[in-house]
């Protein structure tokens, strides 16, 4: 299918093939989408993928990096780069999709091990040079199974922090995450003054009141007019408690966050009260 | 600095010049730091530098991909390339550093803006050809002002979604943030039935209602075993009622996760539970 795609867009028009900017990319689609839209919305679509692709900057061997990002945690699941063929094809198809330069050929990230990257959005950066595949990945993206290809810590290794120099780029939210998650581990066979992540994990009871407790602190920010570093700090306090009971669960943030964009790609939580009010308040 | 730096990464010793890989590369690191620690430690940290800028995968031209993340919200910053002397200079003044290919010149992010981009961990990926700069920026990242260089949505340009063409790259977390940011901005001149967005901003008690009864019912699931899909259920109400509450108060994700971050990083919440208990149960 990408061969014929490419093929399509190679045939389909010659007169944009100057290095277009996205402002004069903006004005001539417009002529464009007007003088074919009689014809055939696929020839159309082609068109508008050829000029976007005469946009991106390509290096000297027809490349530019494709950066693979998990849409919900942020995660940098893997690196690549992109040819032509490979930028219309992650369109097309929406799974991200590759140039290997070891094997001189096209790559679609899920083709051997059904661990696909379902593109939902693509970003070019400003020097029209780099790219972003915004998805959700179907499984670990790393070939060593790996959520991601990025868990050699650098700093780590030059402080011998860790011999085994394995720890995954986690960003804050998932470090907290991680820390939590390794505190629950850590309650089976241990010993000494538990900490307090361990007291949480050990008492429902415990880690209940203090999530109403600094649920109803946050709002006291609001109610109170308080100082906007204390609402921060509140929230933080919230966000915390709450982990701890999701670790407890076994639910992942990646999974709340998943029914979030779910919610709100759909006119989210706000269709979702209109529908079906909980509580009269609400209607 | 850097300059004396590379120097003495290159003249400090010579017999690691293969291309380890870092299970080869600990076993040696072991034997370097012994042999050298009696005389003098900045010879075993460049040692040690040099050992890893070794086994780091340069390209023909000695450049390797390097992807700058916002550590809190985990925004991919910018990407750019990095030689030798970028990586070791990256390290040694933990300020994202990079090559530039169309001045020939090293390029630390923020020399002329001030915008640094404060690295706090490097990872390095599976193929050791790509390395991810974690970092916390002083500013905007993008020459342009934008906090970064992915504002150009692909996908809304092909389907004329927005003539501008202007959305940055943002994760479920902050793309909600934005939503709410964006129904704050339309109260004023509003018409027609308000969203349910819009009705928690303009009525604080409301609002504390709904973040007080949803951080019972998350409560509740875990108080009455419940399915853990409910409980993911719940987090998001959870999340996106006290996210309104945030963007009421000014306050941005990213604040709170970089309290959580400073918090964990100094021992944490445990640490400053266990010193200044606010309430006798969390003794």
């Amino acid at each position: 299918m990408a061969v014929s795609y490419v093929h399509m867009l190679r045939s389909a028009t010659t007169f944009h093939k100057s290095n277009l900017s996205f402002s004069s990319y903006d004005k001539r689609r417009r002529t464009h989408t007007l003088a074919v839209q009689s014809s055939d919305s696929n020839i159309t679509t082609d068109l508008k993928v050829d000029t976007l692709l005469e946009s991106i900057k390509w290096d000297d061997k027809g490349l530019t990096v494709a950066i693979a990002q998990n849409v919900d945690t942020g995660a940098i699941l893997m690196q690549g780069f992109a040819n032509r063929e490979a930028v219309a094809t992650t369109i097309s198809s929406r799974k991200a999709t590759f140039y290997s330069r070891s094997r001189s050929s096209l790559w679609t990230k899920g083709e051997t091990s059904n661990n696909f990257i379902n593109v939902h959005d693509v970003f070019l950066d400003c020097d029209r040079d780099s790219l972003i595949y915004l998805g959700k990945p179907d499984g670990p993206t790393c070939h060593t199974g790996s959520e991601t290809c990025y868990y050699t810590p650098v700093l780590d290794l030059l402080d011998e922090k860790q011999v085994e120099g394995s720890r995954s780029a986690l960003t804050s939210l998932y470090a907290l995450e991680s820390t939590i998650s390794q505190r629950k581990a850590e309650l089976v066979g241990g010993n000494g003054k538990p900490s307090w992540t361990k007291r949480l994990l050990q008492s429902d009871k415990l880690l209940c009141s203090k999530i109403r407790e600094e649920a109803d602190e946050l709002c006291q920010t609001l109610e109170n007019n308080e100082d906007k570093s204390r609402t921060a700090s509140e929230m933080a306090d919230v966000l915390y408690h709450a982990m701890v009971l999701l670790a407890l669960k076994d639910v992942k943030v990646e999974d709340v966050l998943q029914i979030l964009r779910q919610r709100f790609s759909q006119s989210g939580i706000e269709e979702k009260r209109s529908r079906a009010p909980k509580k009269p308040e609400e209607n």
